[in-house]
This record gives C-alpha cells, structure tokens and sequence, in this order.
C-alpha cells in the first residue's frame, strides 16, 4: 500500500496508550528496548494489552495476544517498535501474530537492531497482514533514546548528572558536598538512578563522599555501582563495598595497576580495562553487562572527559538556591576544549521543573542528538 | 481613630494605581524615592493624579493636586509614601494637602527619611484630616527597597548581575566572555542599567571586555560608569572614556596611586578613596553622587569582596543554555567564607523569567533583606 496516503492521525490515541505501556518498565528492560503493545479486535474494541517487562520475559505483543486469545481474529495489533523475526531469548513474534489471525499492524518504530531492521514488517507483508508504519516514531525514538544509541555505536546512552549552587558550584572549597540539593531533588535522583542500568563515579568522589549510589529501593535490582580509578587508592571501608545493597564493579587500567589489584575488595566486579577511558568503560558495560543506559555521578575531570568523547547524551542539572563561592577546581566541568564562544556546547531544547525549592533542568546533547535520535 | 478597626483592603486598588504611577519614574529620581498620588472627590470620583519625576521637580501629591484644582476640596489623597512636612529641594507637601481642603489621606509607607519619618502624618492628623496608614505597606517598601536601603544605611542599594553558562563560567579560560547571553537576555541588562544611578566595574574588566556599559539610552541621563582600580593600570582607549555617551568615574586608593593618577584621562571624574573597598565606593557614591541604585558588573575576586561587605542585596543572574567548561578564574564568584554547607548564603524567593533561550533569576540576598527592607 502507498504508505503516503495513509491517515496516521487516527492511530494517535491507541500508540499513545502502547507507548504509556511500554514506559511501565522504564529502567528494566536492558539490554532490550521497551516495548508496549494493544490489540483491538475487528470492531476496534480494546480486547488485549501488555508490555516488555525484562530480557527473558515475554515481549508486550505476546502478552497482548495471550490476553485477547480468540478475540485478536482479524484484529489490529498496535505496537511501538516493530516486531521481531529471529529467535533471541523468546522465539519471533513475527509468527505468533501471523498465527493469531491478525490482520492489521500498527507500528511506530523500526526496530534499529540488525537481526530485525524491517525484516519483521516485510515478513507480516509478505504473510498477507496490513502494516503502518512511522505512527508517532518520533515520540518512540525518544522513548527508546538509550536502546537506540546503544545499538547503533555499542555504548550506552549516557546522562551526566550534577547538582550546583547558583554560582556553579559543586562542593565547597573544602571539598564538602553535602547537601547543595534539597530532600526533594535528592529524591528525584533516585528515581533517575532506578532509570538507569549502571552510576558511574570516579576514585575522588568515592574517596571523598563515600556515597551509596543507589535508587532507595526504587527498583530492583539497583543499578551496577561502578567505580572508575587509575591508582586504585580505595578506602578499605565504602558504602560501594556492601554487595547485599547493591553489585559494586571497580574499573581500572589493566597494565598499570597490576601491583594494586588486591586492593580491591571481595566480592567486587573487577574490570580490566586497556585503557581507562570513558569510551572503553562504556563498550564494556554495553557488551559485558548489557547497559543501555548509565548515569555518570562524577567530578569535573572525569566528567570533562566523558563529554569530550562523547559518551554523553542527555544532562541533568540540579540548581539550587544557594551562594557558596570559592576555589576553583568545586565546579562541574573541567576544560571540554572551547577556546571560543562559537564552539560552545549549545543546547536548544531545555525541560525546566522545580523540586522543592530547587530547580532541575533536563536538556539532550545536540550533537549526537541530532546523529543517534 | 483606632487603626485596628480600619478595613486598608477598599483602598487596595487605588494604592495599585497609586504603585503602578510612582513606578513610571523607575531608575530617575534617586536620590528620592519612587512616589505615585491619586486624588478622589468626595464622591469617589478619580480628579487628580501625579508622579515624582526626578529630584527638584514637583512632588507626585502637588502634581496630582494641581490636576484636581477645586475638585480636591472634601476630597481623598491616596499616596504610595507619607508627605514631606520640610522644607528640601521643594515646600512641604502636607500644608499644600491641607489647603487643598483634602479630607482624607490613605498612605502606604512611613517615609523613612528622619526629616520626616511620622512627622508628616502627624502634621495632618493635627491639622484634622483622616489618616489610613500601612496601605499595600509591603509592596510600597519593596518597590521603594533602594531608596530605604540607602537612608538607612548610607550606602545605594547593590544589584550584583553575572551572565553564566549551565555550568557556572563567566567566561572562556581564554578570558573571551562575548557573548555567553543572547541578545535578548543583554537588552533586558540595558533597562536593568537604565534602572540604575551607577554600573561598577574593576579594572580588570575594563582591560579585558572594554564594556560600553550604557542602557543603549533607556535612560537619560546614562546612568554613571564607574571603574574600582587598584593599579591605575588603564588602557590608553577604551569605551568608558568617551563622556558624550555618558559620564564615567575613576576610583582608586588615594595613597598608593598617587604616581598614577595621571593615567586617569582628561574628562573623567576622579574619586580617590582611603580604602579601595566596595563599601567605600558605595558610601561615596550615595552622598556625592546620589545613588539610591548601583549595579556590580564585575569579575569574581570584586563581586566576592562587594558580597562579603554586604554591599550586594540583590542578585540578577542570567543562564545561558550552554557548557563552557574550562579553567578556575572564570566563575561568578571567589571565595566568601562558606566553610560548611549550613552556612551557605540561601536564597528563599526567586524569580525566573526566559529570555530567547536564557534564563534569567531574580533574587534578594536574605540577610540584607530581612534587615533593610
């Protein structure tokens, strides 16, 4: 069918609603992207619905199907990202929708991983079934940001996090950090840790602020504690060290810190890295402990360094009411390169929102932006 | 008659009026207060009204008075600060009300001036006219916050502006500072100056930025340009010496420049001060030059002295949507002796407007607030 003639509009509402699904289990589903699903049976009434919850769980048009049974004949699947055709963890939902008499797909997304990649909706043609697709695939892309970029450059998507004074502070001149932020953003802190497959920090914060890093129990498990040092001068007592809260990985440059690995303590996830750098942390994490979202929680050298090699997406600030001047090194970036106003990082589009009376502002990287989303 | 059983709320509107008048004259009366008159006949009727334009022209009652005539006769003032009962630049206002036949005077501020301070209202209460004071008193003493300020403590009322990126730089590390704003955010910098008697810079921002510092003539007179230096070191060009656009004042420690004086060019007023200390400037500038308003436009190390000496009672920030990155001198601020984060200085009420993509924040400092105004 001529896919330009085709009224995407009035398919707005019922992706809408697949798309409320699929974020259900925001911060779950890595290395998989989310996914929401709702079938209607031919007289367009609402008889299934569901989503992906986890790797290794049914994905959300099975569930969909299972819960409309029979009544999916000749029916109309709405789905936010284009249905699988290989076997992976779970067998292709290509067939199951095939076999359960379906006649019509809505689709938002192509799904970007290579083993799919148009072949599900080729596959449903081919079988004789309606497809459209490009229904809200802006609003899925968005939704699916960290799955995407993850797929298509093998690193997670990641978030630079910092909390400042509105003199662009991030501790006091003698190091103290805590609090800038009030209660409430603290709070708002941890629902975007529980969003996130791993937190990253380097050996200065852990030395100097021994957080906990963890959501508060906002899901479970907690996201991977990851610690990044090149002297693999550890405390020998760390929040970081307590595994029943949550797993610990410590990174470090395999060659240089042969003499110092024992400092590391038991039951720690130990991740040689040739070179300790953002970049080959982040291929790690995305291959070895399928993140597809990180969040760095670091200070301004490791921060500077992971903007510079681009292995951040999205940024989060937290600005809070207060003054703290002072010494120089206490702010959230280190030298990114800028050596005119004209190569500074621009950011086009900012969300703006207050907690408590902080405010936290929440704005996408322009550059890979524009390549990955 | 006993205040408490006065209902000030029916009066509320025509105090607005009475607010929104005396604001017309914003930035021009210093070393006066903003002061706005509205004139009832005995009916209710509206017959006269009248602001204070500038110092040694007609105060905002005599100027309503005279729009009335014989209307006034029996009539109502509502005035936005209590009459003058001295004789300063013009005659006291309160025998101009008395003859005026006025009957009845709603006021919503204590002038704080000590030629006046009660003896105003008194003077009319004895001549048997009716007195509502304490009308809308807190909106009045916001608006008049400056010209409070400065009767109460000798010194103008201090706005500290910086324009800083999402992480807190002033500028490059390379020193380039133009342009972190856009330009709508730089033209709302212009009614802010305009709103100003004098806009402060030290030295090290004249030979680095060469500002013109003008409101782009919002105002005129311009308000004063004044440069704080210790060296003497100045540039043999530079904006600030060209007194046709608007007036500049050099100030610097009497005793150690002395040898250097001659670098200040011709044209330029010179103000020698024993102790180059922003609480000196400002003392000065308040009884010679009559400033109720100034503007800090400075670097971090004077922004941070002029803080300290609680010569800042307002902030206005602007936050540009961009990342910077860089080195430690280009933040807003040097050290203020915040040494625990329970002694930050915490800022309760903030004003956040947008301008194009900036944001910009209005803050009072809390100290100096609950104190002064």
């Amino acid at each position: 069918m001529n896919s330009m003639s085709v009224d995407r509009s009035v398919w707005f509402p019922w992706m809408r609603r697949a798309l409320q699904l699929a974020s259900l289990a925001d911060g779950f589903t890595s290395p998989n992207p989310l996914v929401g699903a709702v079938i209607l049976d031919p007289t367009g009434k609402l008889v299934g619905e569901g989503y992906h919850l986890q790797a290794g769980k049914p994905h959300a048009e099975i569930i969909a199907l299972q819960q409309a049974g029979d009544k999916a004949k000749s029916g109309t699947l709405i789905v936010t990202l284009e249905p699988c055709c290989h076997h992976g963890l779970t067998p292709p939902c290509t067939e199951a929708v095939i076999n359960s008499g379906i006649k019509k797909v809505i689709v938002a997304l192509e799904d970007p991983d290579p083993r799919v990649s148009g072949s599900g909706l080729q596959r449903l043609r081919e079988a004789g079934l309606e497809v459209i697709d490009d229904v809200l695939k802006a609003e899925a892309a968005y939704q699916n940001r960290a799955f995407i970029h993850r797929v298509r450059t093998g690193r997670p998507w990641g978030i630079l996090k910092w909390a400042m004074s509105l003199d662009g502070r991030i501790a006091l001149s003698n190091g103290l950090s805590k609090w800038i932020s009030t209660k409430e953003s603290r709070d708002w802190v941890h629902i975007l840790r529980a969003q996130c497959d791993a937190v990253i920090v380097g050996g200065e914060t852990l030395r100097r602020d021994d957080p906990l890093l963890t959501s508060r129990g906002k899901c479970n498990p907690e996201p991977l504690r990851v610690v990044i040092t090149r002297t693999l001068n550890l405390p020998l007592e760390a929040n970081l060290w307590d595994v029943d809260v949550a797993r610990t990985l410590v990174a470090f440059e395999a060659d240089s810190a042969k003499s110092r690995i024992d400092k590391i303590p038991q039951g720690i996830d130990r991740l040689p890295l040739k070179s300790l750098e953002p970049i080959s942390l982040l291929e790690n994490l995305a291959q070895r402990k399928n993140c597809n979202r990180i969040l760095w929680e670091c200070g301004p050298a490791l921060a500077a360094m992971a903007l510079k090699q681009k292995c951040v997406q999205e940024l989060s600030i937290v600005l809070a009411p207060k003054i703290l001047g002072g010494s120089p090194s206490m702010s959230p970036l280190n030298e990114i390169g800028v050596t005119s106003m004209d190569k500074a990082l621009c950011i086009e589009s900012t969300e703006l929102k207050s907690y408590g009376s902080d405010w936290i502002l929440n704005m996408l990287i322009p550059p890979l932006n524009s390549d990955d989303a």
